[in-house]
């Protein structure tokens, strides 16, 4: 069977026709597609879209049905596939990917792109997270509606002091200090975000530090992390929490804002972990309930993963409408990668193969709870 | 070193004189409690109560206390002691106690103590879960706090079908029928309970049986279980999470509600396993998550355990002012076990040993579940 036949009828299965005239059909320009994507999987859909070999009018949606076909599972039940395929699945080993001298990588790769990149792509506090669009209709509300909802779930209140393990551009620092009145530290381990956020916080009594969060000394009443765990590995998933909890006050409370999948994963995508974010692993929620739980009661679990699909259509929205001026400083194979990652992602949790969580935890702190949303 | 003298230095690190003056301190009438409780730990220790060979004053204190220090397991590790209680801690095999053969047990050990017990101890519903203390004073408000939390969760509309697993003598289901309109089907394994449900739920469009959930046939909008999910089994959980899954509509809800541990336990509390409840095992977090992730996505989950202290001593309270009359039915033994009971489990929950968890999912439905509290 020809890679064109094969993937054609996989894409069949999902619903998809090559060269059709639905928006979620696939165009292709180059024949050379078909074998990318049999051979590499997702790696080459994603590197032969870059490489502007196939188009698709609603990515978004073509992504999703593909996800949903699980297309790649069956490719694997196919006998006379796997052999042709056991190179793309085999010898993945799983290195300790937030080990402390990699830490930095993480900085350097995404969040050094480019402060101007997110400037434009994002709200106007820079926040490079998943909204929350209860009650919101644009993305700054949705962003500021997921800070005080932050603020509030961990009962801040005047003259706390609060660590923000991995603390972005500052946004959540300024608007907890502003608001409620908290002190703090930032960490970061992106020089240019550290650069950013102490302009913004400048008067402010909070301190923003390139660091590892490993490295943090003193005690908090609040310690929260948005975004940030994704980046931790699964491997030091004991030790984030054996350090929060030496960090945090015994009648603390602590959040984790972070995206999940819904089972343990031994390999990760190829192509986001190649183009996107290098040293980067989903948690499951039973490892970060094994690495939690001798330290922490789980007090709330709040998954609203769905509302990262608005987030990542607002996001793909500023950054097309902003690409006449981006393309100054950035080449048509960057533009497409970045499309390809924004869609891909609102696929993913339009059709629920990741969740976006956050979890409050006390040490076991006696007295109830009481969890908002 | 001499049974007394172990038990008093045990006591004594978790703050408690034997004999001594404060309201948690034990009074000790018999000195064989000493050895039942060095032989057989917490089982020695509840019988030697039920038999009257102690007291105390502030027994849900004085269990806190002891909980919090962690009596038992610094026994083990005392080497002059280990030898000693080999006997209590090896050889616990964990038989599985959710099977369909042994489920109506525990309908017979418990439920059908008599109704007359419980309408004395509970609120006016007679719900025998944890009631929702958020915005509640009394007993009766926590528990239609809780049944409305629950309906609020599920997204109950008019004309719904839901299915109430372990439905109890019917309470939900009719505040969920006059309340929200919706029909549905109650089973439980209580003939007991069956008998006072239908009675209760006479005229409404609910059906009450005696029946295995596994038995039940259909599609329903919702499915729920208030307080059953304790006696399903660790190794019945995937078949527990498989039948809801087959029982749901596609964009169906489904919630439990139930008491959970910190971490997956081999051997349970034997006391209460011998007395209470035979053949009952917490959950922990990560046994009901690999259970569901295959079929559902985990929309919310809500942990309000030390509202579990509250509602038993309000039962407590209860039970104790009703004992004038119900001293016709039950003797003395069974008061002083039932109220070890109450108060022991208070304790675990106030102290955060065990918690309350209320799950929703979803058969991972797109679109975002808006989470309420």
């Amino acid at each position: 069977m020809s890679a064109k036949k094969v993937v054609k009828g996989l894409a069949a299965d999902a619903g998809i026709e090559i060269n059709g005239t639905q928006p979620w059909d696939i165009q292709v320009h180059d024949r050379e597609m078909y074998d990318r994507v049999l051979k590499q999987g997702s790696l080459g859909l994603g590197e032969s879209y870059m490489d502007g070999q196939w188009d698709c009018d609603d990515l978004e949606t073509a992504i999703a049905m593909l996800v949903t076909s699980a297309a790649e599972r069956r490719i694997i039940r196919d006998p006379r596939l796997v052999l042709r395929l056991a190179g793309f699945y085999l010898g993945q080993v799983v290195p300790n990917r937030g080990a402390r001298r990699r830490a930095y990588t993480i900085g350097k790769h995404h969040y050094d792109i480019g402060n101007d990149l997110y400037r434009r792509m994002l709200d106007r506090r820079m926040i490079y997270s998943c909204g929350y669009w209860a009650d919101a209709g644009t993305l700054d509300e949705a962003q500021e509606a997921k800070l005080d909802l932050i603020c509030r779930k961990l009962e801040l209140r005047e003259g706390m002091r609060v660590l923000d393990i991995g603390c972005g551009w500052g946004g959540f620092l300024k608007y907890a200090t502003e608001r409620y009145g908290v002190t703090g530290l930032g960490v970061t381990v992106s020089q240019e975000q550290v650069e950013h956020a102490q302009e913004e916080l400048a008067g402010l009594p909070v301190e923003v530090r390139l660091a590892d969060y490993r490295d943090v000394t003193g005690t908090f009443d609040r310690i929260l992390s948005i975004g940030m765990f994704e980046h931790v590995g699964y491997k030091n998933y004991p030790v984030y929490m054996q350090t929060v909890h030496d960090r945090l006050a015994d009648d603390g409370l602590t959040l984790v804002h972070t995206i999940g999948c819904n089972a343990p994963i031994k390999s990760r995508d190829r192509w986001i972990a190649r183009y996107i974010f290098p040293n980067s692993k989903l948690p499951a929620l039973t490892q970060i309930d094994e690495a939690a739980r001798d330290h922490f009661a789980l007090e709330d679990l709040h998954n609203f993963g769905p509302d990262y699909t608005l987030t990542l259509r607002a996001w793909h929205q500023n950054f097309t409408a902003a690409w006449p001026e981006l393309s100054a400083s950035y080449d048509e194979r960057f533009r497409r990668m970045w499309v390809y990652f924004l869609l891909s992602s609102a696929a993913a949790f339009r059709v629920r193969k990741t969740q976006l969580w956050q979890f409050v935890f006390s040490k076991y702190r006696p007295g109830v709870y009481r969890s908002i949303r």
